[in-house]
């Protein structure tokens, strides 16, 4: 049976800037969705934030196994209900891939429960990526570490809750380190985030970054579900 | 130098019900605060929902070391607002203590990240709290366990991420378990959930409650706070 | 491609009591290798501590996906190379399935770096295992909670350190409540701990801990492996 | 009341090379041990592999609130029953720091169940420790970032459990990262792993390296004590 999956993407800075669009044709989740489909356990749809219900209605999401989730411009337009619902269905089991500067998304913030604040710089410099979890699902196929020649420093102190796992951590050539790859557990979901990834830098078109989005997709998949609601119960049965 | 404690509570079923007035007659809050008041390095105020920004404005909670909490009929009364200002201060280093019923509270569950759903029935049953962190400084003078004739169970699943620490489990006569002291931080700050307690149970008049509420207080404090914002930085000096 | 698992067994009790060969004809281990044969993904053998070796040989190890681990009486008696072999193999990604009196073997005490002390009685009553984590891959086909009519009964304090996951809480007749199912990652391997299980009391012929024990070895099953050494390192290339 | 800290240092290097005896006259526990003299809330001894029971009797252990450990070429060598002892201590609540290639000590190993492998380089180059836990009292006084002008890299990946929590970070000029800082619970214990350190490069006259030695000590020391042993206990009495 099929993984399905639904690429998220705010699909803003596609609309705004030329140079966007020279780097991802298709968009950011047009990118994404090409590196899942060349896996054939995978089914890949896309959504997008300007859509009806940002392209996330219930039915969608109730057909979703794993979501992934780009955003950087409008975070403050996702409206609250969809938030709610992406939320909640993360609670029941639904995979969710936390990419880049969607730290600072809705979502991502409220089921960590912290600021997910970072520090940053746009300068274009050399990022590698250490493989801190060999043997681990999501590092399947990956060496010691891989390089991207230009990418956007992310770095400490970045206010998450402890990681479950230490997926990846990152060195940047300008001086910093950040923990680019990490897992977390929130009700019967697995959350990934992955920090690589920018608008102009062509990051999503690493075989590197497109072997962990596969990996990962198949980590977070979780075949059981589960309500999560917990009602008022009678009194058991006198014990034997 | 004390530890400055707000007691926050929500103060509804106090107006509705002389049965909890009864019980506790200065409040669920007046109770609670008079707990800690019996410890010397303590320094006490209380807040209730109906008061102006819930009674916890900026300049409160900015001289609150360690908050504790305890709401249950009007959750969704509460500000957003409110509720962001104290996860913020949480994130900056406050402690605080979330008692039974406000495991809903928004500010639990905005911290949390989980739906911190659980079973309950009220049977006025016994409730055996065992103390699974001896040397803990929370069960400081708590031996083995300790009882409470008349309690409200709670029960599993209880929905939370996995805590940092399990301080206390609860048996129930009915037949249930639950994870009664669980501990978790949030940026900086240290948060303690403590199931025991109920409006019309005298749960806040047990010899033990009141120990571990006070230990908790003592536990929760960090004198340290730190700003949570990280701005983008400009690239690092040259390396030697 | 089947799982390759091996049921350990120490087979002492069995060697001299009547009631244990009466409860376990074929062993503790016959009866749990039973439980997984039902299971056609598992390919099952098992390996008793009177055995060369124990039974785990390098060679047995190195063909085993997940060991199940049950001992009480000669804990000591198993030889420290046996151990650090067992403990290597879970390290680079065999998963552990430690069952009731285990808690105090070797293995599970250097893997988890604490006492792993508990309380106990033998009195042979009700204990009602709770299912914490529903929609969690260990309690697939588990309703709200299970009984076992007469069980050894095991109490907090246990410990152990923070569990990654809480899968079962027991509750039992005579008052104390434990930590029946928690999961723990040590290095690539996967470690499952289940308390039910007794020599006389015929726990493992229970239809719900046959389904757990199923359940757990599909869970810690993990088809990647990697070498645990890292070498000095030669220093990285000049960067671009 | 004071501290009492057992400064711990296997002192072999010093005796066999002249070089480190001119970067450390006193011994590596000579300089950290002048760091926590400092501090007037500390009391501080030290002690040394090649004394009677490795200086660490049970009256020694008895009488140390903190221990801090060093070692690098003879951890084979320290006796088991030492180990034994001193893991048992944590246990019960004694404060364990255990700095630079101390990652590869029977200590810490035991207390952490994994392999503790990493990957090194001396080359002398420099290490920026990044601060990821601004407010936490390890970091306290410690700005963004230190430099050590020429450390040992010690790199990804590190075999270790999720840490509790990340304190610091280690960039290196040659290109890897490494978890330089981390916390961890066991038993009553609380434990700090600090990566920075060397028998040649002078890493302890580091005035930052000082203050982060002198907070871990505050923050590993707990006044509470508790005993580890959980006898078989009586049934409790029939419930009310």
């Amino acid at each position: 049976m099929p993984i399905h999956v639904t690429v998220w993407n705010e699909n803003r800075h596609e609309q705004r800037s030329e140079k966007v669009r020279d780097t991802y044709p298709e968009g950011i989740h047009g990118c994404i969705a090409a590196a899942l489909r060349s896996d054939s356990d995978l089914e890949i749809r896309t959504a997008t934030q300007d859509q009806p219900e940002h392209g996330l209605s219930e039915d969608v999401l109730q057909h979703t196994d794993v979501l992934t989730w780009w955003g950087h411009l409008a975070h403050d337009e996702v409206e609250d209900r969809v938030v709610e619902r992406v939320v909640r269905r993360v609670w029941e089991g639904m995979g969710l891939i936390v990419l880049h500067s969607a730290h600072y998304s809705k979502v991502f913030r409220q089921l960590l429960g912290t600021s997910c604040s970072l520090t940053w710089r746009e300068a274009g410099e050399l990022e590698r990526v250490w493989n801190c979890a060999p043997g681990h699902p999501i590092t399947e196929g990956i060496g010691r570490y891989f390089e991207l020649p230009q990418s956007e420093m992310y770095g400490e102190p970045f206010r998450i809750p402890a990681p479950d796992e230490q997926i990846f951590l990152s060195w940047f050539k300008g001086g910093e380190t950040f923990r680019s790859g990490c897992t977390f557990r929130r009700g019967n979901g697995k959350v990934f985030y992955f920090s690589p990834g920018h608008e102009t830098y062509p990051i999503y078109h690493d075989a590197s970054v497109k072997q962990v989005l596969r990996n990962a997709v198949h980590w977070a998949n979780r075949p059981q579900r589960s309500s999560d609601s917990c009602p008022m119960v009678d009194p058991i049965e006198p014990l034997p």
